[in-house]
Formats: structure tokens, C-alpha cells, sequence
């Protein structure tokens, strides 16, 4: 197995810290406050055991060769001939892989680190991993920034760019986005995309996978692996070094070699992969997929509190290529009978003081419809009668309905903290503005097309 | 002026409130708590004069008869049929306009109100406005949401739907966007986009101008007035009703007419308004256009502490119809000798250890370069050394180059909230992801476009 090869990186009991508590050196990052930081990460929140190997300094081991025990993993921040040396080292404890985080090494140094790689079978992550990686579910994070750790959820991230994945991973932290594991590849001399994608697709705790990444290196292979594990988990990608400039300067950033845009998005398309276009996109259809089933077809109903902005979405749904589900006559009969002034012509008006019984009552309604594939709800508390506690309405109307996706849209600033508070730990997506349901309802789609078409090349 | 006619909605000096501590009527949103949160924010906000008239109640006048003033502006919060009655005999106080907050007018009651206009030449705004108006100068505010108050600002929205209003507020109070006026529209059977615009244009407050509008009624003289006004102050246009099935909508809704949507982007073109795509662009491209200059160029430069998003960058200006400009070799020459290990290619990679004065010297070098039309920072804080208080150092040196605009990405989510908390109240726009910024600057250049075309035609 692939997968087991890498295992080591996310799961070791056993971790060496190698650095130094002496040496600052600018553009590589090697750091003693790095280093510090990546041993107060890790004191924190690991499960495992942790050795500090600190090569100048007082505390810890001052040479791995010292460390009492074989630790699977050795994360090594110093600087590129000080790191190998290490690393050569570190063989000799039997370690079965490494995480390279700094950057700055050259030809010959990159292989040094291959022939380890060749020579004794230790799998490599990195140079230039900048954070090396997070796992969730046993508290490994490798990060210099103290107290950077995601709450535990079932979305995967790995990413080329340690910017990218440090802004990627700042977000998660901050909207308390769900992680399974968080890998910055660097210049992926060894592991690469394709081995954290067959990693991950062994991860019992990954449900969606997400990628970002500036180049591809084995083209071939990764449209083989990643079409075989969208069968079961998506994979969204973003892709950086797009624009003939932009490529340019991906080349000398991780270098990578781009392809034309027209030909990486085929490729994608024949791996089933879906492509996204901005980081905020990334995650809120990560969001959509790890929380709502695929939609399995074009037909959409609104459920708003409020008329304009049930209007804007019935204009954004069209632009993504989906349609306003027509309701059964007798659905929108018995809505209107039983609530007077409500207008159930799709998107659904439910009038300013709907709260949550009505929001209940009217989804439960829409849900059961045969002619609805999917439901946006909007909710705004301004203006409205709404209020907070009334979402859990929503979250537990949709649980009975797990064919059929649910979105909802507390418009807003105040008013989508209010209801993420409320509802962040359910399996609702929630988005500020009704643009971007409706793009996270065509992610959905995407996925259940893909789908769809797998199951008739069977 | 014709604008002198709608003062009185947002400069009165002396405004009845006139409601019922005792209706409660559902659909057209009258409540006693309604009138109760309109008065406490009068009273919190307001700085003139403000009469109570409960025509139900205790406290306050029971009839607006015995209100011992003339004020100009009534604000009536009544079911349709109670409204109109207060109207007309707001006459004879003498009053100059009225808000009406509620809804559902039958065409009887439209009518009425229609004669006190002819006859009398009070204005009108409404009915259905729902959320009525705003005026930060004079704190003027007859939302029924307590404490609901963006901050003095140079932004003023109109918006013909509550809905939409309501949420553009609460986005404008949470990310503290500073507003000047804000106007709920409603039904607009009197005061309409014209009469708002033509008064907003000599608003000394008002810099910028966002339009949330489902139709058009008078097409002609709309495109004429803005025709006008964007040579002074830019106009932004949110359109809903777009596509067919919401255009259906959006007809019941708010009575509107709604044209085909090319035939509105012709006329928004003619009239030299830019048009945005979301709720979300709307607020953005306000911000951008309130802090910063328009673009006289295409030619962007990077300017940035991490690889990755600088290539996202690149590639989002690239979507957008801008160019990444080539620096003068003197500039790249002198900041690559400054600062060894430097890439000044643009997009310019500072590396992860930028602090503010790295940031001052290559701003003022690029702002300087005649080859650039305008620049994106980036300044992530995670995986950097860079602190939120650096950030002063980019206002700082923007300010020295007023004409070439300058937007800042403090990329991810809690890095955006604490450089939000250092550069909100200066000139730079912040935005939370490249490709946000990339579309301000987008909306910049529209702008500049906009006045280079007036002034050839001139």
C-alpha cells in the first residue's frame, strides 16, 4: 500500500524536534522562535511522545543520536546543510520519515536528502514545508504558529504554498472549520500529491479532500489516483500560476512546471476533479461537501424570511446553472392555506415574522416535494422577526431529509455570526450572502454529476 | 433643485413619530415593539427635535394635531388604512415629506397618498420602505433594529427592498463601513432613484453611491440624471429580478417593471454606472472607491511578505482585465540590492521576515515607478514575522501618492481581523482574499475609465 509508506508523517507515536535554539538565518526560516514555537505546538496538543533535539542548545538532547527511544518521525528546521546532515543522521535511529521545513536548499542538497529516500526507504515531506503538517486526531502539528490548531472535522488540506496553506489554515481556525489533516507540501521533491492523495484516501477521518497547488509534476498518475478516490471522497482543487505571469513566477516560487490552464482543467475534468476559483471557494465548498449529500439534480427552492434577498438568490442559483424548482400544486396550496399571506411560488416568501415553526413546517414540506433536488434557506434576523435559537429548526428539519441538501443563508454581517454560533456544529453550511449558497449548491451538483457518471462507466 | 424637495426626509429638524402602542398587524409589519425600537433609536441617535404620537397610547401625543412644533418629516408606522389617515391630517402640521414605513397598500390608499403629493407637494418615501432612513450627520434613524448605526461615513445606499437593505446595514455596522445616508426605497411612489440621486449628488457627506434596485420606472431620466452625478461621485448598481423566473418575482415584490437584463446593462453603460455582481463586490467596491483614487492605468504591482497568494494575485488581476506591471530596472535593480534575497519581479516576494520598513522603502520605491498604475499589498502575519501594528506603514506611505490607489490583503481570517483593527480607519481598503482586492482595483479602473471617457467627450 501507498498510503501505509506515508503514515508515518501523519501518525508516528514517536517525534523528534531537530533544531537549533542558536541559529537565525533569514531566508530559510530557521529560527530559535520557530523552533520554540514548534515545540510549544506540539507539547500542547500531541498525543504522542516528543523528543527535542536542539543541536546548540541546553535542554533536550543535544545530538538525536541521544533519543532513548525510535521515533517514526523527525521534523527538521535548520538550515539546508545542517538539516541534511541531520537528516543522514536520523537514519540511523530508524526514523521512517521527515519533514523538511525550511527552504532555501540546493541541487546537491535536495540530493542527499533522495538518496535517503532511495538508499534506506525514509519517506521525505518537503524541503521548503514551511508549516509541515497538522493532524487533528492525534494533536501532531508542526506549525510555528503557537496555538494554530483547527477544530477536529473531516475536511483534508494540502497545499503546495505554505502562504496559501497558512492563509487556508488561518481561515479554518477562525470559522471554525472542521480539519482532518493539513499538509504543506514545499517542493515535494519525494512525497508529492499523489501519495497524500492515496494517504487520504485511506483516512478514515477525511471525507473531502482540498488542494492547492501550482503545478504537476506526474500528470498521469495523479489523474489515475485522483479518479479513483472521487468514487468515494471529492477532491476540490485550486489552482495557483494560471495567467502566463503568474506561471512564471510558480516556476521560481515552488518549482513547478505549469502546464496551459486549457490543458490542466481537462485533466481535471477527466479526474473527476472539481475545480474552484478563489480561497474563500475552496473552503465554503469544502464546507458544502463535508456537511451535504451531493445534489442528484438541477431543482432548487428558496425559503426566505425576506423578499429582495430571495431574489438575488433566485438570480444566482440561474447563474450557476440551476434552476428554481417548480413545487407541486398541492406543496404550495397547503403553504399558503395554512400560512395566509405567504406567497409559496418558488422562491418562497415566508414573511418577516416566520420563526421557527414555520420555517419547520414549510421545509418539511418542500423537502418531501418530489420536484425539489435541493433547498436554500435564507434567514435574516434584521428586519425580521427571526431569531437566533429559531435556526435549529432548520438543522433539524433537514436531518430527516439526507438525500437532500441544505444550505442556509443568514444574510449579513451581525446576523451570520449570530446563527453560525448557533448553528456552526450542525451539518448546515452557512454563508453571508445568498451568491455564495448557490455556488456551494452548484459544487454539490458538480459532485453528484461526477458521480452519476461514474456509476454509468460502470 | 429638485433635490431641495427630498431634504426634508433626510434633514429635518423636527420629526413626529407616529405609530400605535396597541396594532399589531402582521403582514404590513405594524407592532407596538416596532414603534417602541423606532423611538429608542430617535432618542439615542437623533440630534433635532423628536415627537411621539401613539394613537393608541398614554405617553406622548395621542394626535399629531397637538404636537406643538411644525415638523418637517413625519414617520408613520400604521397598518395602510391608519397610515393614510395620519398623512393627511400630517398636512396640516405643515410637514414637508413622509416615510412610510409599512406595506401592503391596496392601490386606493396609493392613490390617497398620490393626492397629498399633487396637492400639497409633501414627499413621499414609500410606502413598504420597511427600514425607512438614515442619517449619520444628524443621527436621523428610523430603523425599527435597536442600536442598529453604521458609523460617519462618505457611502450612501439606496435600496428598494428591505430585505436587501437590512443585510447591506448590518454588513455596514459589523465591518464598520462608514456610511453617510441610507434610504430603504419600498414601492417608490413618489420619491424614486432620480429624486434620491439628484439629492445625494449634492450631499457634501456622500462620496460614493450604491443603488440596490429590482426595476426601473423611469428609465430615461435615470440614465440622464446618473449621467450626470458619476462625473462627480461614482454610482454602483446591484441588480435583482435578472434572470426570468426572479424578474417574475421581483414584479411582486416591489411592484417593479422589470426590463431584459441586456437592455439594463446598455443603460448602465451609457450612463457611466458600474454595475456589480454581488452583495458582497457591492460593499467592496464601495469601500475602494470611498478610500482610494481611480486607476489611470492597467499596470499593477504585487507587493508581497508570501509566494503563494502573490501568484493568486497575479492571476486574479489577470481575470480582471489588469496587467502586472513591469518595474523600471532601476527599481527592481535598488530594492534587489537592499534587500539580498529579495525577488523584485513582480508580483515582489519581500519574504516571510518583511517588517514595516522593508514594506516603506519597496511601497515608496514602486509607488514612485512610472510604470505602475496601482498596487496590491499582501500581509499575512501567519508564517511571517510581520505584526498587525506594521501595517500603519502601508497608509502611511500610500498617502505620500494620492493618485495611484493602493488596497491592502491581510489574506485569512484572523489576520484580516487584526490588521482590520490597525487600518480600518485609515485609507487603504482591506480585503480578506487576493482576488477580493484584485476586483476593487477592477472597479477602480472602471471608474477612471469612466471619467476619461467624460472628459473626452467635454
Amino acid at each position: 500500500m501507498k498510503s501505509k509508506e506515508v503514515e508515518a508523517i501523519f501518525q508516528p507515536r514517536k517525534v523528534m524536534l531537530v533544531g537549533s535554539s542558536k541559529i537565525r538565518e533569514k531566508v530559510g526560516m530557521t529560527s530559535p522562535k520557530l523552533f520554540k514555537n514548534v515545540i510549544y505546538n506540539m507539547r500542547k496538543y500531541f498525543v504522542g511522545e516528543t523528543f527535542i533535539v536542539d543541536i546548540h542548545g541546553k535542554k533536550g538532547f543535544n545530538n538525536l543520536k541521544e533519543v532513548p527511544a525510535t521515533p517514526e518521525l523527525a521534523v527538521i528546521m535548520l538550515p539546508p546543510e545542517e538539516s541534511v546532515q541531520q537528516a543522514e543522521k536520523s537514519i540511523e535511529k530508524d526514523v521512517k520519515a521527515l519533514v523538511m521545513i525550511t527552504g532555501g536548499y540546493n541541487r546537491s542538497q535536495r540530493n542527499k536528502l533522495l538518496e535517503l529516500r532511495k538508499e534506506f526507504g525514509v519517506r521525505i515531506l518537503g524541503p521548503n514545508t514551511i508549516m509541515g503538517v497538522i493532524n487533528t486526531e492525534n494533536g501532531l502539528n508542526t506549525t510555528f504558529e503557537r496555538d494554530l490548531m483547527p477544530k477536529k472535522g473531516r475536511i483534508a488540506v494540502i497545499s503546495q504554498s505554505g502562504g496559501v496553506g497558512a492563509c487556508l489554515l488561518d481561515w479554518a481556525c477562525h470559522y471554525k472549520v472542521g480539519i482532518s489533516k493539513f499538509a504543506f507540501m514545499g517542493d515535494k521533491i519525494d512525497v508529492n500529491d499523489v501519495d497524500l492523495l492515496n494517504f487520504l484516501d485511506q483516512d478514515s477521518q477525511t471525507k473531502v479532500i482540498c488542494l492547492y497547488m501550482e503545478g504537476i509534476k506526474n500528470g498521469r498518475a495523479f489523474i489515475e489516483t485522483a479518479r479513483q478516490i472521487v468514487k468515494r471522497k471529492p477532491i476540490l482543487v485550486l489552482k495557483g500560476g494560471v495567467t502566463a505571469e503568474a506561471a512564471k513566477r510558480a516556476m521560481s516560487h515552488t518549482a513547478s512546471i505549469v502546464g496551459t490552464d486549457h490543458v490542466f482543467n481537462a485533466a481535471l475534468k477527466k479526474a473527476g476533479i472539481i475545480r474552484v476559483e478563489t480561497l474563500e471557494e475552496l473552503m465554503n465548498a469544502a464546507i458544502a461537501l463535508e456537511k451535504q449529500p451531493p445534489l442528484k439534480g438541477d431543482r432548487i427552492a428558496v425559503v426566505s424570511n425576506v423578499g429582495g434577498p430571495a431574489i438575488i438568490a433566485a438570480d444566482a442559483l440561474a447563474k450557476q446553472g440551476l434552476k428554481l424548482a417548480s413545487l407541486q400544486k398541492q406543496t404550495k396550496v397547503y403553504i399558503e392555506k395554512t400560512y395566509p399571506g405567504v406567497d409559496a411560488t418558488n422562491p418562497i416568501d415566508l414573511i418577516a415574522d416566520a420563526r421557527a415553526e414555520r420555517y419547520r413546517q414549510v421545509l418539511n414540506l418542500v423537502l418531501a416535494d418530489p420536484n425539489v433536488d435541493g433547498v436554500m434557506v435564507i434567514n435574516m434576523l434584521k428586519s425580521c422577526f427571526f431569531e437566533p435559537k429559531d435556526a435549529k429548526a432548520i438543522a433539524e428539519t433537514a436531518m430527516n431529509y439526507s438525500n437532500k441538501p441544505v444550505v442556509d443563508v443568514p444574510a449579513g454581517g451581525e446576523d451570520f455570526e449570530l446563527i453560525h454560533k448557533v448553528l456552526a456544529e450542525t451539518d448546515i453550511p452557512l454563508y453571508n450572502i445568498p451568491e455564495k449558497a448557490a455556488k456551494a449548491l452548484k459544487t454539490l451538483r458538480e459532485y453528484g454529476k461526477i458521480l452519476e457518471k461514474i456509476s454509468h462507466s460502470l
